[in-house]
């Protein structure tokens, strides 16, 4: 059976079907953001991701300090929505040839400096040589304490639905680059056009982990009743959190927050920037609900916008358009293991 | 600079220099088999491996399932190496198309069954696709009461110098396994020449990682000084204990332990013997220090063979030959980082 047939998550559940832990420590394994791991009453998360030249990012624009900055970031990113905090990486690199040793330093300075300003400590990992290209593969360890983390699963009926930040941004600014990248080809001193956008570019190049939204979330005594970040597009993970509550949803066009440059850059594309918003990925916004009742105090939390609200599961999941249509959500982002190239 | 000017470790020491841990919990970082973690006194420890086709892997000769199994022995050696239990592991996956579902369901289940014999949950990975070939990256966490794990730097001068098992078969495998793959190119129905070999390739294709020796050590009431798994081959592994506990050491050639097909297999290939058992990698065999004073306990412990003893640091890392030689201790062992194809 061809693996697309399946795509990433079938894959992983087939893989998966099955396993039952054996060990006390293990309280959860896969379909989450994270494992979780139990020492006392403190948990332990464990993430990870793997990224290929090529497949994840294309070194023509992408400089080695930001790809190491990212690659770090997108790893916070999955312990900061189970409600936890990072803690230590391990980052294992396959090499080929063509990178000298300063091209290293050059992605574990990005690497050592998202390090820094998350308070992570790099402890470990694997180096060796690739016959093709960079190969990038991190581990994350977080803490939480137990009763505090929060999981995909725990979203209930009438909760609202809410995200940090803004979305298609980083969709958009992937899309400028790979035009800058078409028109720069053959060209000596090529200089691309980002004005006006730099924010678009910010957001795809160098995107941030929402550390401050679990900080201000836990100031305002708000727990989330379930939480994911958004890194395959907001349609692909409320689906997640619906499917693994047991739960429909209901969420507004004119509520999904998005910024004035992705509107602009839609526009000169001549792409729907709903579309753009809903499936565009690596946004690394947190994605949650949070009781009915938390109404007021979550609208007081700067940066987090309500969308929408938890239904029924019979009631499925949609989205209302702006003149009230209601259309099927779908999980149309970014599938690693579709349509790639033959290898 | 050329990355192969500097060589793995060379690389990891110019690229970790002054990480300083923030995070308390974070009690040993790069530097051993594992990074070390306290959770009260309970430490985790954590260690990760990359596996690339075609640099550390031929699936012409190696079956998925042995693939598979071997990827997460290689992670539970490197917790057993710290005194440890392996807990957890992480799988993350890059799938080229030529590869089916059936075909990843064969990898999974020599993962799946390594898991099952040594008590082990696989809680979590990332799954994509790669343009080029399979890549394999797995995360092990173990547990270790926090008094009892063993680092490479604990070694004293006049430590008993210990090894399980023996060394060299599982690179007289490879090279029997290269051979045949040469002798079958072009050939159909060809039947590689295993016969009275068999030890060899299933310690290239199956090892195991030693949880019997650390249990019977446990039993025996002995408590390494040192200890790490050898996987790069003797002579490397002796060399960085003796660096990370600043001592030097002496091993005798006629103590090493070789098992019978290793031998006649380098008879027949004309390769010199103990070159082989010392720089010979893939053994995931244990190389540990105990003081003088478990001599006796020492050599009750069934598959343990004392080959020296650890000295002060101004006297070197040296192998005494049958003839009573002394000739300097190289680290000739298999470096990912020198001598790959172009990429």
């Amino acid at each position: 059976m061809e693996i697309s047939e399946l795509g990433e998550f079938g894959l992983i559940d087939r893989l998966t079907k099955g396993l039952e832990p054996v060990n006390a420590s293990t309280i959860k394994g896969v379909g989450d953001d994270c494992a979780v791991l139990r020492n006392r009453d403190t948990d332990i998360l464990v993430t990870t991701d793997l990224l290929l030249e090529g497949v994840h990012f294309d070194l023509t624009y992408v400089p080695l300090k930001h790809l190491g900055y990212k690659s770090a970031i997108v790893n916070f990113s999955d312990v900061y929505a189970m409600n936890g905090t990072p803690k230590q990486i391990t980052v294992s690199l396959g090499i080929s040839k063509r990178f000298t040793v300063e091209h290293i330093e050059e992605l574990f300075a990005g690497m050592r400096l998202a390090c820094q300003l998350y308070g992570v400590d790099l402890v470990g990992g694997d180096t060796t040589s690739s016959r093709q290209g960079l190969v990038i593969s991190i581990t994350c360890i977080g803490e939480a304490p137990a009763d505090k983390i929060v999981s995909r699963s725990g979203a209930k009926d009438t909760d609202l639905i809410c995200v940090s930040g803004d979305l298609g941004a980083a969709y958009m600014g992937l899309q400028l680059l790979e035009r800058e990248k078409v028109a720069s080809a053959g060209q000596k001193d090529f200089v691309p056009k980002f004005q006006g956008k730099e924010y678009l570019v910010e957001r795809q190049l160098k995107p941030e982990a929402r550390r401050d939204i679990i900080e201000e979330l836990d100031k305002a005594g708000i727990l989330p009743t379930s939480m994911m970040d958004i890194s395959d597009g907001l349609s692909s993970e409320l689906l997640h959190i619906c499917k693994q509550s047991d739960t429909g949803c209901r969420i507004y066009e004119d509520r999904i927050p998005i910024d004035y440059q992705t509107a602009i850059m839609a526009e000169e594309l001549g792409m729907n920037l709903v579309t753009a918003a809903l499936n565009g990925g690596e946004d690394y916004e947190l994605l949650f609900t949070v009781p009915l009742h938390c109404h007021e105090s979550i609208e007081k939390v700067p940066g987090v916008k309500v969308i929408g609200h938890i239904t029924k599961p019979s009631l499925g999941c949609a989205m209302i358009t702006r003149d009230g249509t209601e259309i099927p959500l779908r999980a149309q982002g970014w599938n690693p293991l579709a349509a790639q190239p033959e290898g």
